[in-house]
């Protein structure tokens, strides 16, 4: 590792102008120990689909995907020459598009440093002001498209499976002795480099387009709490943090979480993304991971590459083994 | 191979149910060869950033990206009580989100076997009919999320390369012998089973964001014919074809391309896609590979997770060497 | 009237090519005579305001206002050179517009006669079909550019009023007994030509925005049934059927009124809309005209003019006085 | 007039709190005495129809009308029980809905006092600031929904008739003079209270959807300058104005008017909308006026009810007659 300091984790330790955060740390040599751990050519989908009855958090603006162009409205609309029987068209070519309108934060995702901001002057990592750096079209620092192709170590952490549940339950602080009584039983550790990824058990309420909205809103609210992220981060190194919930940390945060970044109502997410440059991986599906007791694997994601957005979405993650 | 014939392809032999296609073939044993080839580590980004200003098929939809949330609309708007210090957020977290408006067809894609119906039932790939399986909200059959994570052996065709020009001009058509110089060159040669990125340079003008709709617009008519996408796939076995275009055929076609398929504007879209189960990867950024002479590498794909959706959009997909 | 039946009403009786319906009534002379009511130069706003949060029917696209421009995003976005201190624009001149997405069938609303189809053949008002006259883009036939400013005497029937009840309880079914009542209480009549507007109190619920969706629910099933409709435009000659509710008509429909068009969900709006070709007026706010005791009018009414819509939405329609 | 002073104009002159301007001088009386204007009966539609293709400001947000439910997508979606044979509909009744993607600044408009911003702080019409009044949906203080009714005295001032030309030619700047001439050919006068709108002929080329930009771009550049508007307001008391452009004012400015407001792009916007409080209406099709040489008639229109827009938009005011 290039910059981390055991104890202190990363920072604004990039320069000044950086956006990549400890992504930095991924080297060649480290891609390439990554996908050494492939042994069988198994790809795991991590992905959740989305569609306009998905769960999301309510601030996020609605998802419609709305049939654009279809082979019956090409024929009736005959608004491109191409299409017609006289332009040439005379076996019926036609398509299917589609217009989408959603939130570039829903269903399975990646948050990009820019996404949260702290403090009386906005900001977001590395000291970059929302101010200066927002716009009326997305964000012009630390937009997903500056997020490199992830490929590193990845390693499942089955808390819902260590506490024998099918998943934990409202508003649960995994805290950092969670973490290591699954690892030990898992029998894996986290190594520096390593993309962590914990499991609470919420992704199993998703089902074909997780419209399940009261079963997935009781357990989407678990997760881990600041000690343990700082743990994970601080003392072991770990290049990301995700989980199969929608925020990865626990809500509503207690007092001294909150606090202990001057009172946030998602203290995990300031201190990762703005203070530490860690990304977060949300509504990972580890289901099948957990079923294979898969804990160890390469982990291979990349978002979209739209400028201005603040967050990969819908994305499908793999962990190949 | 399981199911294909040489001088024949694959075709509808996959079940009256398929939706998958020719990415059937992939299996772990294929998977962990194709990662096999990665002995560098090195990640190379194929996808094109997208933006409001990219050039695009004039009947996709248009792209915004707009600042849905910003820290300050936040702050102003006061809508969520925990944002608000009195509602404890006393160290003014706030967050940047995007509404995404777009097109499932624009950057650089993979189109699904739903995309493109021909004939007088316009069907899709399998015989599956618009008419049973359109709907309002999208594809119901062979949609995006129907596409598996594709892990495989890439091979890049740099024709471009080959004739020693910036990119290919406007309406040229890539044929067969184009190809089998290029491979000759490259010392690489397609075999079953491999993903046959095809390059003619148009990538090279598309810059932060396609904008120079002219310049891409005199290049992207250039791509391979119907004979040479037969040859591809009947003889040599090509799991999927792509190229640095929009559409990697060249447009328009000859009247005997468009006739071949009883007459249509984009002969071996109707061809790949519905007549024989293949994939068509597009606008793929082949500029990096051709600069570094990268002809073999795995390559690693998913679309984003989002149903009703024709083609993966505004992808970035990863040659992995 | 010129081409009125008592007894039998209108239909298809404007030629093959018709797209108005009965709104061709309106004459010089009509609209001269509407105007003539006015003798006081008040002017009541019957619109009801809208925004994301507002009560709708669930099958309809969401509704999101998002802030495109903002002066904070232009001076940061700096992407149009006039609006910078450089381009001249020193004093800081900028401005707010708004990204709209929203259905065309929303609060305050005049649903155009192309809005229901009928029937195996999918049939619109004078047999226009949906294969036929649908595209991907929205209506061909009979959309909201096709209704004639509507200039026309209204009536207010304040079926509430007459029961003395706040709002109708949930699925009444207002009878022509309720109109007749509520006419001899008001003592005033529909004539020939007449809007009708009938209260059946719900819009009181609106509130600023509409945003209480449990008490909109409960009564904005109240209105009228078939028997009531008829006996309006086939007895009286009404020229078009308001309330405001979002449909008019009480629902669920009873199986005899279901059936008496051989099996619909909403058997009013079939009769009228498609089979009279006379308009349906939605979510009318009746609340000030009440409260002022205001039981004729001259109703002013246009639909904004965008191609291919179905129903004015948001409207805001007036009663002159 | 209750607050106009001659030679001063209006001003911040209605209270702290006012968002509605100088269409705070109706009262019962001056829409009694404009509707008194209505002699025949005759509805004129100002209306310029508006889809896809349409020309606009290029800075604003793109327009599609999309087909949302359709007969065809209802029945084959089967999303909703009670539209299917089992549940009733044995009748087959269905819909067309349309999601519409558009801006609130295009076709036919009326700005809004809070459209426009001006000097160091971003301050709207009465001071109110966008720091402050702005947000993430739309504009909190000043949107249209504050816009009462407009019932007025309306007059048309022919320019392109008196200079006996199809259409002004780019970048016209129409004077004083040129505005008196018209009116002493058309022996008609703006007295206080009246809605005055200017003819430059660019309207004649919208056709059915706007979609010659180049010819409208051409002469869309033509309007008033700053003393013509400042002559129309401080002495004659015009209520509003407008014109058959997409600004009413011509582009760009002469240094003078842009220096006369500090420097601005469009210094009568500023002018009008902010100093003064006074409404500007934006391409209104005055074609038939001038066809039918109808120079006074009483104005009503009325925008949409949305919270947060700008601006009424896609309009048909109407010029009764």
């Amino acid at each position: 590792m290039k910059r981390w300091t055991k104890g202190k984790g990363w920072g604004w330790v990039w320069g000044a102008e950086d956006e990549v955060g400890n992504l930095n740390e991924m080297t060649d040599q480290s891609r390439l120990a990554a996908l050494k751990l492939v042994t069988q050519g198994k790809a795991y989908d991590l992905g959740l689909p989305y569609d306009r009855n998905s769960y999301k958090w309510p601030g996020h603006s609605p998802g419609e995907i709305i049939s654009f162009r279809s082979p019956a409205g090409v024929m009736t609309q005959k608004d491109l020459e191409f299409t017609t029987p006289q332009g040439g068209n005379t076996g019926g070519t036609a398509w299917h598009s589609n217009a989408i309108f959603m939130s570039d934060n829903v269903a399975t995702q990646i948050d990009g440093l820019g996404h949260i901001t702290h403090g009386p002057n906005n900001e977001l990592y590395n000291g970059f002001k929302a101010s200066e750096w927002g716009g009326d079209f997305g964000l012009r620092k630390a937009d997903v498209t500056t997020i490199p192709p992830i490929v590193a170590r990845g390693v499942m952490v089955d808390v819902a499976g260590l506490k024998n549940v099918d998943a934990l339950p409202s508003g649960y602080e995994i805290t950092r002795e969670d973490i290591e009584g699954a690892l030990r039983a898992q029998n894996v550790d986290v190594t520096p480099g390593t993309i962590v990824l914990i499991r609470t058990g919420t992704a199993r309420y998703w089902g074909e387009n997780g419209k399940d909205h009261a079963k997935l809103a009781q357990h989407d609210s678990s997760g881990i709490g600041l000690t343990a992220a700082k743990w994970l981060v601080e003392e072991k190194g770990a290049l990301a943090l995700g989980s199969d919930t929608s925020g990865l940390e626990y809500v509503p945060p207690k007092p001294a979480d909150s606090q202990a970044v001057g009172g946030s109502f998602n203290p995990v997410h300031v201190y990762l993304l703005m203070q530490q440059g860690v990304h977060i991986m949300e509504f990972h599906n580890l289901e099948r991971l957990a079923a294979d007791r898969v804990y160890e694997f390469a982990y291979v994601a990349t978002t979209n590459a739209i400028r201005g957005t603040v967050a990969g979405t819908a994305l499908r993650p793999l962990a190949l083994r």
